[in-house]
């Protein structure tokens, strides 16, 4: 992200990165950069892996390669995107909410199958079956694709500045947006009585999980996300919908990230887990009680 | 391979196929496809799986796809390329040989590291570790990399007619051309006896070889392969060096079959299984005898 920053201070006249996944096939990774205030604004692009390890070969063998970039991108003046936004109203404490989702916004390489259409597709799938099944659970059930996650969570900040004193009342916020393979489980950050709270709901979702290493089945202790880190930094309990990730930055970010990547099997059960464990704390007798800021959505 | 032919004479305009290979990331999957006397030649081209699926889902949904082809494949005239051969003259029976070796041409996507860059480099260098070890077999130890396998093995069928009656002095050809990956040893088409002798080379090869399922360890009834196929149909036993091929066909023939996929520790250790075999067969006080011709070099 600072690379090209880094670069031109050191005189660069460009940035050329390898791709940050662990596997590739001719698939550069994109993501976000950013220039630095008086230092001068290089190009800075991100190489596949085979076209790194070629620089590094040549290297190696003491050849000083002549690299010459065409690039196109360019930034866009902002344009209005919106967050997208249902609910089931809870029947008892309309006003508590426990808010589930994903950002809707992706990188333009790819589709955004992965990263994260999958994880809206989850959440919204996970509401849809409770109103499918007539559930109304005793609070609110919403679900929220924020947008504009990838430049600046523009969407998550402005969702959780909207709501004022009224952040409050989000007694859980769980995200997905780390692929929607095999689910595990949900990794939560809370206090510990919230904890103890929904680890309950661990053996109501023990059929749709993966088996995986224990320390990442079940309701597990640690996780959030980018979109629910303002609601956590409130306080709000904060979960990530872990699945088992190994090819995650296969895709992530590259024109892999197709919809054929995603197995439907694998979708239904992260919408089922989603959708019980948003239904179970939705529906407890006391709410989960808000913890200490978290500062990072971690 | 007769995709457009087959559906030139259903009324087709062109012909697009899925890619053969079980996974890719966007890399199309190229390979032979030929024209009929008499049908009309209508383009052809392969789809990357992504690509491919994405029609399925229109043709799923009741929509018809319009596609856009444009193509730039043409075909040049033939031009001279020549097979490479090098040996060790064999000390005392300098006219029976032993010859190994891979193709030396490769599909104009990606670099023909796999397919078969590794192959050449496996024997090239099985020959140089025998030279640089002061070993002289008792027979010629020859490697060959063979011109235009891809396009109708000229080169290997040159090879044959050129050697006249003499190809029966040739006691083993063994070729790898299915990746460098991990060796699991050599699969071999020979008569009873001749095979009973060069299994007994499997013990010698084992602490290069890689665990795996019995029956691909070691050496193993049955293999071959294109471009030893014509000295096969003349009766001469033939090997293929098998390796973990799981994920061969992720790279064959696509902009993926970069050097970078091969591991060097396995292009070692597939050069030192191709020694071994190849001086020990060299070496025996008697000749692999010849079998029936292999039809089709399996």
């Amino acid at each position: 992200m600072g690379g090209a920053v880094a670069a031109a201070r050191a005189g660069a006249v460009a940035a050329l990165v390898r791709s940050v996944g662990p596997y590739g096939i001719q698939t550069p990774h994109t993501g976000v950069m950013r220039y630095e205030e008086g230092v001068r604004e290089i190009p800075a692009a991100a190489l596949t892996i085979e076209g790194a390890e070629l620089l590094q070969r040549f290297q190696d063998r003491g050849v000083t390669p002549v690299v010459m970039l065409r690039m196109e991108a360019h930034t866009r003046p902002d344009a209005l995107s919106r967050n997208v936004i249902g609910e089931i109203r809870g029947r008892e404490r309309p006003e508590e909410v426990v808010v589930i989702g994903g950002h809707v916004d992706s990188w333009d390489v790819g589709q955004g199958a992965m990263d994260d259409a999958g994880g809206c597709v989850v959440a919204w799938e996970a509401v849809r079956l409770l109103h499918a099944l007539g559930l109304r659970p005793r609070r609110t059930v919403r679900v929220v694709m924020w947008t504009n996650e990838e430049n600046g969570l523009r969407g998550a900040t402005v969702y959780r500045d909207s709501l004022g004193a009224d952040v409050a009342n989000h007694v859980l916020a769980v995200e997905s947006d780390g692929g929607v393979f095999a689910p595990l489980g949900f990794g939560l950050t809370a206090s510990d009585t919230a904890f103890a709270m929904a680890e309950a709901v661990e053996q109501l979702l023990a059929p749709v999980l993966e088996a995986g290493p224990e320390d990442r089945v079940g309701v597990t202790r640690g996780g959030g996300g980018a979109d629910i880190g303002p609601l956590m930094a409130a306080g709000v309990p904060g979960a990530h919908l872990n699945t088992v990730t190994d090819r995650y930055f296969w895709y992530h970010h590259t024109h892999g990230d197709t919809v054929d990547k995603l197995d439907p099997r694998d979708v239904a059960r992260n919408a089922a887990a989603m959708a019980v464990f948003a239904y179970v704390v939705a529906e407890m007798p006391e709410r989960l009680p808000l913890g200490p800021p978290a500062a990072d959505g971690e």
